[in-house]
């Protein structure tokens, strides 16, 4: 089996003015959607970063598979190795958020993306799920919590109609946005984005949540942007309200004195994002649980590896999230399916995605009790919608967005807003 | 797809009297053949420890994997996980140097016997070679060593005509030995298996060799019997002679402890032999180089952990090997194919067993100019040969031991031989 085709097409779809420790997100996400075909005519897929950097390895990979065996992932990588080293990228400030924009990160970023479509491809001419060439699914329902967020009930300049899920800026607010997602997709954990606004504040909200949803495991992700004190000191007013503490403060020896001071189980997915910063934190016992990412892991194989890691030095494991679409929901599931140690709820930022801008036919993937269910469909269980895939990317063309950049974004809103961290 | 027919036979075939730090070699070794079919006719091979305990638990498995999908690697661990803790297996003394009889590796041992086949099979039914599914191959020739052995001409009683390699007790004789191999197989690198006589005289054989190999990268395996001043005192006196120090003294203090007062670079097939036991050897700097076993690592993909473990912790990788026929060696080979960073060449016993006792069709498989070439044949590359398999197993019926024990085998030709360690 040879690969005869590969498209990579960026896309941008809706996005709602979510607030972070970066600022805010703009009103469109982009992504790149990848399709990979045999000469036996079957088509993989993967979804992947669309941010300029990512985008421009990714496109320069992509004429380099031509003639590769879809099987060859040990040959995607070389190839993958051999393009960013001719093209060293840079990074930009402001997209810390972004990890496509990390060029420290483009081999494993660019190898996902299409790790993910060859799988797809081997799978399909297997004629079975993509989970089988990862060992076969442990689980068949994969839970994911609900992902909520601070954010304002429209994005600035009104570039289109505001989202139906309104203003969530005060306790009030905030429960009744994790209503409506519990409600709407059964989610049995909850996570708050933080680092947004004043710590006190976003501790009040957790304490509203827990009062609202009592037995609900919740977590808090300050995206680092609280002091080692202020973490602390929100350690003490949080108790035992928490799962486990998400990047409160930056830094691997940060996080390393707040699990010292607090004994708190710390997660992340900003300190332990690839595999030397995985051998640096276990050195200093800096967090307890890494919450994996393929995308910027490496990919599906990567992501195994990494959970077998964390088996082997007891850490817990679960999985982060971006803005994305069903590809990278399901590529998500196939990996999260075949994990034995996956310890927590998936984060994903799904629900926050319209409807109408959903690239896979049928629409988007349902989440039913907070999970998705894994079918016998071959691959991914996916086909793509070209016309749906058409439209996004006439948006991505029209949008005038290239690269993530949430700070940037903020400054629309309050001009005199700087990009400091740890804020608080 | 589903399994229809599993078979586990046990063979002995002829090895050596080969003297090593538990004593000697019996007779015969013993391996078991494992035979996978699916509903769709194909056929997937292992080869793996025949001792008792090993096998007891390999013909309780057996059964539970009819009707299971080859690609459900996960299923098989679980069946494994639960045969092992329903039937406890205990490890006896005398066997230390056949992990095939450790308990603690039960579980590893029997998954990687039929993972290697379920493997084998899937790729069969792909109709592509093995290491495709181990993401591709980075090298199709796989380096091996010429692995020495102090040996006597012939086993006490002679239970059958000696062998032709004859006597090696001395520096001539390990220098005649070393050449045969080379000249046989092409080896580009040379470990000496020792711990077995005086440890001076066991380094004046390493000086022999360099002085009739100069340039032939050295190795030299004391298998834990010298205490750490002995193994600290031949290191002065080897110098700079090793590629690395295998296993000198035993233990992850001892190693660490050596390591910290030499500096040499060191080895180990004993003391990392499990994810366990890589978390404390990294946590105080053991071993510098791992010797993976896919038999007692729980598989090729488990091994292909250890070795992106060993990468990310700036460990080398190289393999070990027990008395073997050609599926052990191919599956290795495969497996050896997939690992970027194999950086040294694999250990294998493959030499010493006789060609009239392989139990591929075919007979022995080559190796050239020091290496294992793989081809695009689909899975392992193998059929199995009936008539051969038949034949070792009546060898396995007759030949008495079920149970390697290197150390009453050394009190047959010395009655008040005792198991000590470290015996220097």
């Amino acid at each position: 089996m040879k690969i005869v085709r590969v498209t990579v097409t960026p896309i941008a779809f809706r996005d709602p003015p979510l607030l972070n420790a970066s600022g805010i997100h703009e009103p469109f996400a982009l992504r790149s959607i990848i399709e990979v075909e045999s000469d036996t005519g079957y088509i993989g897929l993967g979804e992947s970063y669309g941010d300029a950097p990512a985008l421009a390895i990714q496109q320069r990979v992509q004429p380099q598979l031509i003639g590769l065996d879809p099987f060859n992932l040990n040959g995607l990588r070389a190839i993958v190795q051999a393009t960013v080293a001719a093209h060293a990228p840079t990074s930009l400030p402001g997209a810390e958020l972004a990890p496509g924009s990390h060029a420290s990160k483009a081999v494993s970023n660019a190898n996902s993306a299409f790790e993910v479509a060859l799988l797809d491809l081997q799978a399909h001419a297997l004629n079975v799920p993509l989970v089988d060439l990862l060992g076969g699914a442990i689980r068949e329902r994969i839970p994911f919590s609900a992902y909520l967020f601070f954010k304002y009930a429209e994005h600035v300049d009104s570039p289109y109609a505001p989202d139906h899920w309104g203003e969530a800026l005060n306790e009030q607010q905030i429960v009744a946005q994790a209503r409506h997602m519990i409600d709407s997709y059964g989610f049995k954990s909850i996570k708050l984005k933080a680092g947004a606004l004043d710590p006190e504040h976003e501790v009040a909200c957790i304490k509203a949540l827990k009062k609202a949803f009592p037995g609900v495991p919740l977590r808090i992700d300050p995206n680092g942007n609280w002091s080692l004190d202020t973490a602390i000191r929100m350690a003490e007013l949080l108790g035992d309200d928490l799962q486990y503490y998400e990047d409160p403060t930056p830094g691997l020896d940060g996080m390393a004195d707040l699990h010292k001071r607090t004994g708190l189980a710390l997660a992340t997915n900003m300190v332990v994002t690839d595999f030397d910063e995985f051998r640096r934190s276990v050195a200093q016992n800096s967090v307890q649980i890494v919450l994996a990412d393929h995308h910027y892991w490496g990919g599906l194989r990567d992501t195994q590896v990494l959970a077998r890691m964390c088996q082997t030095f007891g850490l817990g494991v679960s999985m982060h999230s971006n803005s994305h679409l069903g590809i990278s929901l399901m590529a998500m599931a196939h990996v999260a399916a075949s994990v034995p140690n996956l310890d927590y709820a998936c984060d994903t930022h799904y629900p926050w995605q319209e409807p109408d801008e959903e690239v896979i036919k049928g629409g988007k993937v349902p989440i039913v009790d907070g999970c998705v269910q894994l079918t016998r469909a071959p691959g991914l269980g996916l086909e793509l919608d070209h016309d749906q895939l058409g439209k996004l990317h006439d948006q991505y063309l029209s949008c005038g967005i290239r690269q993530r950049d949430d700070v940037k974004q903020m400054q629309r809103y309050q001009p005199d807003w700087k990009a400091v961290k740890p804020r608080y």
